[in-house]
């Protein structure tokens, strides 16, 4: 089911983001708190900005597993980067491979999934009948996860302004609008898990989705603060004073213990941070309308 | 373009078949002769049977070069086997990956391809529209060669005793013909470069193919002989005094410089080694009937 | 700690020994049941003889976890094999890389070990030594257990008709003992875990140390039969009527529930199979003196 | 026999030093110009600066060939820094692997080679007998390369103020006087091909060096200008109207064919570049001595 971290704020070391928490991402591909399966081993990537070289992301990907990956050790702690996103694979359906790792990437889009697309295999190739072929071509694995962000890139390509946090909030759930529709036209009754996050490398927005609201959504988390501060692995987000925050993080589990510092999104919910940092949370509405539709 | 060898017959060394003659695979991967580029260092497959086993085949793939892959190393000189293929790859269009290495599997099938069908992008999704959801879902990676294997199995499917060389070739043929049919349709002029061998452990069937016949197709050769004998690096057939063959080989360029013992197959031919090791040529009708047409 | 299993006998096929029990070595490459952390994520390897090919063994080595590794899932169900060693490596203090994997390997010889030599970096020179120069070249990785081997391999060549059982055992308790003897004279104080397994293709032999009786030793057991069987995913020896056994595993744990099937190898105990089967039982007495006199 | 570039000076883009020059080091890796055997398959590495985040390199390493390795081509147009090397391997006696990939790091300190010490199984115990515990644990490698690297550290350790280039420089040649003499003491006759590179981040020292001069040294250029600019694959240092030189290039091999912009260091000389990123070139009179003397 994977596990994901997505950073954006003042510019903080990749290091300390990936590696300083007690229950960081790295120690989450061993042993995950808030999941039934704990281990995440099938694979990881990062992806991040730096906007001073130019709008299109780095990124390092790799088959092995993150937890003793001496690359990753190596460029962790030379990344600073003002925008940042971290997956942990764990396999289910698609094989350990490269391709099949996120973040995915196109253009200057990252994004990247935690979840599942149950029945993904009986809808594939009706999610990519209507695909553009540049945005077609741009598959290149085999997950549901990337299917759903060839989706997402389609309906964004229909929204004008296309930068602006609300259209690509819009258009991630336009995907997954598109994908239950799909799944009801071919009569596919398996649930979707749908925990996705997005960035352009200057807005963040992210989805905590489960198409069968008597289903245990996967669990996300926010954080926000003035600083991104570790102290002995409690890393968490320093308040400031002035009430000018300075960083947002949006996590599957919890970083820390202090359970006042993460605050959990609710399901079927989405969250947009824009340029100023600013968090928005609102309801999914255009997934009601289509479960109250059918 | 790749490079690639088939063998069937008595049961031999892999490693007798992939390191010991002088202009070995391994060696082409390095450095081949006859093709303009001699790299083919973007990964590379070996696929084999063992009917004492079971029906399906064996393969390792890597990304690594072949020319120095320990586990090739240590493996090759413990498989014995009577149906083999091996490919080293020189990436064209698609990323260096194992789900873009041959052979590519499927069922009892094996297959690998040396050449490059242009154009390939554009007619990538009309490829698959008409496949079954199986062989839809068996397509893992990105290069025109598996695309062209889902359309040879698709063939397949639609001729009755599919065991037959003959059909196994009308297949073949008929997956040829469907991709310049996509072409046609689709405008695309680019040509198409197709050497193609398949097997279902039992039968051989490889193509010599070029869209345009002014072009020059890439090199084909076959081999028969008594048995497969290497001394000092020069690996030959052995012929029998009793005209009974044992073994055929087919190799994108020849092992050894002993003109004699390697068949040119003719461009635009294919070729069929049934389980009697009878070898068979026979013109391309069906894609020349397309030709004629268009 | 790593996990590893070991099979002589009737030739069996390798997907048989390794995916196919319950608790198999692949299983727990995931979530072993007899160690604290469960997870053996850090590479693995297998070593298998086909003596009718020739004397050396095969070997596949991998970074990747075994648990979704396609080139052992196609390679697996191919190799058939009267004596068989894999094992999946949890790393202590060295490098996740191919180098450091088990089985090593010379000449007819392989060997795995699942243990901690503590205090290695302080007499890993030492230990290298009074090599000889060909057993020093030997070493490619980092590992104590690959330089226990190096040991091994030189006391066994003091030995003579060292193609025994006793002697194979003889070598390796002295190579025990040379470890302490190392670890004495550089005053390294911390203990040696050893559960250590070595063949040469036709005889096992296999050590459960520990070089202070006070601490837990790992796991270790054998267990024998006709022949080796599985069922629903309970793989064990069967008995024969006539008392004629065919087979000995000799495993890090116990490879299903039924604990009749599988015989605790004592601590400080040496359990060697000869080419007849024959499984016998000693305890380390030279490890035994040593300690003695210190 | 490998190939590299190192770069000091204004902080620079990874991916126009690496990607952009027409004979740049990745299309080395595939085709070298100025060496017999073109091809740097086997492997490569990068390492670099970022002094803003701390003293410490970061390094990218793969066994992949560096023509067609996706994460470098995500990696290097984020990577801006003062001081970066860059390495393709052509393994000649070590496996492929990333243990044996350059550049070596030790604290501050990168190193790499291109070259080859013949008879280096013979003198490789010798020289690590007398290295001090930390320096002997840094080795992780089977190449003669990195053993050098160690002899490096070893005599840098007995230098004072060892951030001098002049120190830096005479520990480099004190190496490989000592790689001499234990040549010498154990009858090795077979010669050394010596051109290594190392750095603190600060400086660079580079010595090309052949034991036998009657033999061929490998090549080795520098080049110093302004600013390193790039135009239509035409790499180069630009000179500026006030003579003042913000940057320094050392490559095994010409990036461009324009000879005037490229100095050939003469062989059995040593270069430093200091922090002012003056050019210092002198002789090596350290290893004449041994040579006057044997």
């Amino acid at each position: 089911m994977c596990r994901f971290v997505a950073y954006i704020g003042k510019p903080i070391m990749m290091y300390d983001l990936l590696f300083k928490p007690k229950n960081s991402l790295i120690k989450q591909s061993v042993k995950a708190s808030e999941m039934e399966e704990p281990l995440n081993g099938d694979g990881f990537g990062v992806g991040w900005y730096t906007p001073e070289a130019n709008d299109m992301p780095g990124r390092f990907l790799s088959v092995r597993p993150a937890w003793n990956d001496r690359n990753l050790q190596y460029i962790a702690p030379k990344i600073t980067s003002d925008c940042m996103f971290a997956h942990v694979r764990a396999a289910t359906d698609s094989p350990v491979n490269e391709l099949n790792c996120h973040p995915f990437h196109y253009g200057q889009y990252l994004f990247m999934h935690n979840g599942d697309i149950e029945g993904f295999q009986k809808i594939k190739r009706e999610m990519v009948r209507h695909l553009p072929d540049n945005i077609y071509a741009n598959i290149e694995g085999l997950t549901d996860s990337e299917h759903l962000f060839a989706l997402f890139l389609h309906q964004l390509e229909k929204q004008r302004a296309k930068q602006l946090p609300i259209k690509i909030a819009n258009a991630l759930e336009d995907a997954i609008v598109e994908v239950e529709q799909i799944k009801a036209r071919l009569k596919v009754k398996e649930p979707s898990y749908i925990n996705a996050c997005v960035t352009n490398g200057d807005i963040i927005v992210a989805v905590r989705y489960v198409s069968d609201l008597s289903l245990p959504a996967s669990t996300l988390y926010y954080s926000e603060g003035a600083v991104y501060s570790c102290e002995k692995g409690i890393c968490r987000m320093k308040k400031s004073k002035n009430n000018k925050d300075n960083a947002v993080l949006i996590v599957s589990e919890k970083l820390s213990n202090k359970r006042s510092d993460w605050h959990e999104i609710p399901v079927n919910h989405i969250v947009t941070v824009d340029k100023n940092l600013e968090v928005n949370l609102s309801v999914c509405e255009r997934t009601l309308k289509t479960r109250a539709s059918s």
